[in-house]
């Protein structure tokens, strides 16, 4: 059913996208946080390839030493798109969250998640007003639809590149644009706390999320339907549990009186 | 022209909003950050109204001893309404700001009041997850169409009770529902830095933007045509600079491919 998704026609119409939408408003760069992932690495290698490595700025947001190899991967990305040094910010966020988690010494992972995705929100913003960049963000269609991200945290952006693609379209992207192996292939994690993955959380991969949510959204085909078309019931509930349970997220603030 | 403007119907309306909307959502408790301005008090006095105090939540967000007199005027407000002591979270935001501040030597007042009203947001929506209650925002229409709010800061809400509301109604509408003097008559401030003022930082006044707004947003008047009627250029300019400067605040992310 992605068959017909092609990189290179996605490629080109996105990085049309960043050029004329920087131009448009008054803008040469753009800012995303890199946490050495497939998402922000695409989204990175589509900036670069669009408007030049040197408008092309950098954060890295590490909470303490959690994910090291998506430190590395990072610089991997860094150094291979050629973004010069002075373009990039490491800030480790450790501390700073640590502050906030000490307001409560019952905080729950989930709160502890929700609040290291606003205070990189807070820093990516910060540095975007600092060096007069627009915020680019990494969100891709699968998380978007089944709610996955923070509001006001990781949904927060100027201009989303890919959030029209599901994760399946991405990891093809990914390949197309040359990303490395090792980014493309590892398991998806928000870097939330040690050991998490989404698809943990989640219980069902992306690959069988994509495929249900393909068809509940741009098929607009009812969750029986879908079982009867052969698809296994509980991982379409699951899926359509999540889509349900976090449809509160793209609602904007409901106004009294409007 | 606001003399149309009746606070018995609108409180009706919004009390109602607030009634249907946490009940729809499966929710019995809201929450608010109360500053001790107009704004966040009638907010808190609609919602004790509407849902009963033991239902209102309050948090105060201090940044050091900025805005004492804030505070006090905070304390008054939930005697007055009789919210319970337990139903209050006081956490001073001064040491989790002065991390992120420490992040650049050359950081100015402007970031900082941005870092603080996501520091906020963070917090606010922290404890909501925590406590599970509605998040209540406090902007205003004069505010909200001048683009003065911090994206992913104050303007965070799941519901908005005054969004719909000019500064100018929101005081009539304070009077009427017993909010104390001093509140309804201090400058409006949005607590940022010592001796911040919102008219100081426009440039006019409250009550000069909103006659201007109102003919701008409801009548659809051009600044020319307001120049001609009788308004000074210069402030009908400087409104409109606002308004213009910050209209992208209003923009969702733009995403590629739709």
């Amino acid at each position: 059913m992605f068959n017909s998704f092609n990189p290179e026609k996605t490629s080109e119409k996105i990085s049309d996208f960043l050029k004329k939408e920087t131009r448009e408003r008054g803008f040469t760069k753009v800012i995303n946080a890199l946490s050495g992932g497939i998402d922000s690495t695409v989204v990175t290698y589509l900036a670069a390839k669009a408007l030049q490595p040197t408008n092309v700025l950098i954060t890295t947001l590490p909470y303490k030493n959690l994910n090291d190899q998506g430190l590395q991967d990072a610089q991997e990305v860094i150094t291979t798109l050629n973004i010069p040094k002075t373009n990039v910010f490491h800030i480790n966020i450790g501390s700073i969250c640590d502050r906030f988690f000490a307001n409560d010494p019952k905080i729950d992972d989930l709160r502890k998640g929700n609040i290291m995705a606003r205070v990189r929100m807070t820093i990516l913003y910060d540095l975007a007003k600092k060096e007069r960049a627009l915020v680019l963000g990494a969100e891709n269609k699968s998380e978007y639809l089944l709610g996955y991200f923070t509001r006001y945290g990781d949904e927060a952006a100027d201009l989303d590149p890919i959030r029209d693609l599901y994760k399946t379209e991405v990891r093809i992207l990914a390949k197309y644009l040359g990303v490395p192996d090792r980014i493309v292939s590892k398991a998806p994690a928000a870097g939330l706390w040690e050991g998490q993955t989404d698809e943990g959380q989640f219980g069902f991969t992306y690959e069988d999320a994509d495929k249900i949510l393909y068809l509940l959204f741009d098929r607009k085909l009812t969750p029986s339907e879908m079982v009867k078309k052969g698809f296994k019931k509980e991982v379409v509930e699951k899926v359509y549990s999540w889509v349900k349970t976090n449809d509160f997220k793209h609602h904007l603030p409901k106004v009294a009186n409007e």
